[in-house]
């Protein structure tokens, strides 16, 4: 491990040297492959907390609503089992614990309150990306900087900056488009097979064999099929953490995104991306997490799920509709659980 | 503490004297006080999850789409701020822990991901109940069964049957109604004296003075100002638990709650009602969980952040709105803590 | 599920047959098999707590103290590393959050205290028997009792009888003797063979090999090589849950951990006794959690580090010391975390 | 917030100038207090991780054992009670949920084992220094290291260096001295007064008035009265966690600590120490934190319970023994809970 010492002298030597820190600094692959890419930084004020949520302004809400036609609903949470469910490594599943219930009426240990009424009450210990969730733009980064130019050391015990409480605050409401790519290109499974790539190509693809239009300012939810891998015994394949379907970087697909101002995309895998990329010969973990979130501001989200949505889309053919998430206002947080809800 | 052996011989006894187990129970104060009173058990089926939310169908969407104006958001959910916030007795404050950060990769500790991005991770130890919430059907009780005529058996260590994540997969939207009884009954504060009781004719009152008129199935939120004082410093009282203002219990309430077929009432305070009541000189704590959700179904959403969206409705004049909230789908959960969205 | 309904009428129509409750009552296997069987109920006063740790008087620890010859310490829990580490099914290793450390300082998060002295501090989630551990004595039992003839209710969210706070103040000291059955039968790899039975003749004959005798009262450690396995790569077998050997119920095991008044047996397993074990045709799960905790208050201790202790009484040939353990005193607690330490 | 922009142009700068680092930088006050004190870095080699319990060799495990006189033992664990007990600022009391017990069986939720038993589990979420514990080495530090002189950045995110995990390995035996000075200085009440100053004289003097003389490597107990506020009422004072008596900080008394050989000082209040200090008219927190484990390695073992040691004490004059202390092998972890065992 190195220590602040050796660190210090590092940076002396340097600028005896006569070379500024930066010169000398080796820059990561994900700098040179994003530097001449664009970036939302300062696009909306130099104390912006909420990115491309920016987008997402009272005309989008007005046109999620006039998305509405039958006012049929559908929530996206994937169910929050006790010790159970598709997790990152590092994760785990989130955990409850009853702390009163009828059991301590019935045995005397608790009192009924005055006049009769009981009631139970209950705690959860969870990563707050441990379920279908919501990344703050803080999350992810790469060299010093997180999203709007601002130290990484903002996320230091809580993120100072970019956090999820802000992006809670705001609400998230607008016209969302199911991309059911699975279903375009999964065969008789209707799932994408471990560890696919989608592409922009295979988004418009998609859309055009549905029948949509993807607009401006379009909340995108991308259906791999992955997560239901999950839940099923599919005889196609086991779901692992690491084999998952997802997009795939390219500075086509970026710009794309950029110029149709997407101010969020959410998919039914864990990270929306493949997980891991190669771009031209080099190993990648989550590069459009760099491009995406540290560069544009663009929020992504996880972990959906989206198979009954999309059995109900491929039916009726109706493939946009009102879309609202609504993280929870943890101040600090670098996400949230999210229970989203479409409405048709 | 009774043991089993001491109840099976009580049992034992009464069957011996020829008298039916709940001809000799002690009846609660609540269950007196609700015999005549209307139940919803078994109204939309021996399965029914969900209770007052079936009202909420395809068609109160479309009515909540139909209250959107401008498209103007507000997000009703307090902040979470690790280890603060009103709490009712019995629980702490969300604790939040990040479990990575740039420290991380700063000291060497963490290697960057391939390619050169880095992410934080976080967990949060909470009660489901310790901030904006809303209640599970199975939260609250009387005597042996819970909403549905289920056993309370089925709340021992996970809700088996009526838990948030029945309402959760439902999803709540409809059209809302902000009742500012705060602003209507609070004098120069704008809030409600402590300990004070809301009653039917107050929230009828409130409606009036708004212009507003308050409709079949609308989601009511009742503004009593309370919560506010944890926040800021009130020249008006002190902010504790037990001194909150908040509904009264009447049979009066209860049975226009009924006929109206609210699906929903929120307020900001701890639990919607008034704790504790005294009715016709007996105590009660709770008396309407009882009556509303054990009895009616009828969902309770508590601690509300109502003051923004009230003092833009002062403004405007606008008081009705579309409402949606998304519990997590955490299975066994008596609650859920939520972020309510409020589009005008 | 039963509801209580359903219970009550079963108890009513049973006494209005003229049988008492425990007549009709079903009785499990483990209630006919231990029926005949010593109990130490009652044997220290009606309010006792702690059932063997009886025997662990003063003059228990002045022959533990008797036992040291060279001042050696070995201590045999287990490592605590996040979220790794042998448990049972149902349970998580603990994870270690810090909640603050130097990156606080560092980058201005925190500041120094008034003269510039900084500290770290962090927080555990953990099961209490996630680790090296010591069961309390209302930890397991059958039929409606726990340990003493107390209901098994007060097991319901908490323990309100013999809780792992009682034998925490009393504290464990005494005399220990290593019964090495891994070395003795475990071949070449010292290790006994997955799913192995240990009985008395083998730890007999184990004493009889080391040239120790077994004294009354003395605290037993019993080496099986076990967990040894979940640490090392072992060319034998692979750890599981469910494999592990361990020691096997017979009637004349249970007489004789009576007869010589052994307070605590600990193992290097995670139930100190075979999971799962057929006696006389019949399959059970931990009866000896039943005969020993349940009947005799004999305290069980799992999850030990026993191979490097064992590797130096090999060497000494001195397989008798001073033994100390001292789980937290955690109210109402079902067991407890333990670092217990040997002195040679 | 400093960037790390800022503060790297800041070390270029200073190394421009021709000025070493910490030429420049400014010290604090505890690094001019402790500039001329003793340091036990490298004094038992490089690689240290257990500082003055290097002192706790096999000779005072036998100098303990020779202590013991009647074989009498002592607990000194305060209770752990759910959500109850004396925290320093930041932390809360231990939580404890039962995970299973006998509400579950009885309500058909769960089987009994094959055979028929039963058994209860549980959890806890705890601060590691949340009860009586003991501090690990690198728990507390000033300027950019901590004990051993490695990087304070140890620490980050959990302690790579001089954790807990390396004192429990060791284990903690040696003969323990109490010294009563609540007893001695506190007047009726036995308690010392709030805020009151404990110096090496008072130490001396009650140990003379006591009739013990304090050897060489004692482990030594203090008893100040203060945590047994927190458990009664007292007419003297209230407890409070700023408001405890502790021992103040002189070089004559780190010198002798130093000179003793001292592995080991425990006390039954928050922080061994007063909190806050002035010397010399400067105020400090926790300064003998930075003095003894940061630059001695001497081990700070807080919040035990004493009155009851001390009532036997002072009834037999006995106030000399073996003390054995065992905190859990949390790996990377600042600190543990204990439960010290007294054997007279």
């Amino acid at each position: 491990m190195k220590t602040t010492k050796s660190l210090l002298s590092l940076t002396i030597a340097t600028a005896l040297l006569g070379l500024s820190a930066s010169a000398v600094a080796e820059q990561t692959a994900i700098e040179k492959l994003q530097a001449d890419m664009p970036k939302n930084w300062g696009k909306w004020g130099a104390d912006d907390q909420i990115g491309a949520l920016n987008y997402l302004d009272d005309a989008q809400a007005l046109r999620g609503v006039q998305a509405v036609k039958q006012g049929e609903k559908f929530t996206l949470q994937l169910p929050m089992i006790h010790g159970v469910g598709p997790v990152f490594p590092g994760r785990v599943p989130a955990m409850h614990y009853m702390t009163q219930d009828e059991s301590m009426y019935s045995t005397g240990k608790l009192d009924e309150l005055a006049g009769g009424v009981k009631y139970s009450d209950d705690a959860v210990f969870m990563y707050l990306q441990g379920t279908t969730h919501m990344d703050a733009l803080g999350h992810a980064w790469y060299g010093d900087e997180v999203y709007g130019g601002v130290s990484a050391d903002s996320t230091v015990h809580g993120h100072d900056h970019v956090d999820i409480g802000a992006l809670a605050s705001h609400g998230i409401v607008g016209r969302g488009v199911l991309l059911d790519v699975g279903l375009h290109n999964g065969g008789e499974s209707g799932r994408l097979a471990p560890s696919s790539c989608v592409t922009l190509d295979d988004l418009k693809a998609t859309a055009k064999a549905q029948g949509v239009t993807i607009e401006k300012r379009d909340i995108l939810l991308i259906r791999t099929g992955s997560v239901g891998r999950f839940y099923t015994d599919t005889p196609d394949a086991e779901w692992t953490a690491t084999t998952e379907p997802g997009l795939c970087y390219s500075k086509e697909l970026v710009n794309w995104i950029d110029d149709m101002e997407i101010p969020v995309i959410a998919a039914d895998n864990l990270a929306v991306e493949l997980v891991p990329q190669n771009i031209d010969g080099v190993d990648y973990v989550i590069p459009l997490h760099g491009a995406l979130i540290r560069d544009l501001g663009v929020v992504l989200s996880e972990l959906y799920w989206l198979d009954d949505l999309a059995a109900d889309s491929a039916e009726d053919g109706q493939y946009t509709f009102m879309f609202t998430a609504a993280p929870l206002k943890m101040e600090r947080g670098s996400g949230s659980p999210i229970n989203p809800i479409v409405i048709k």
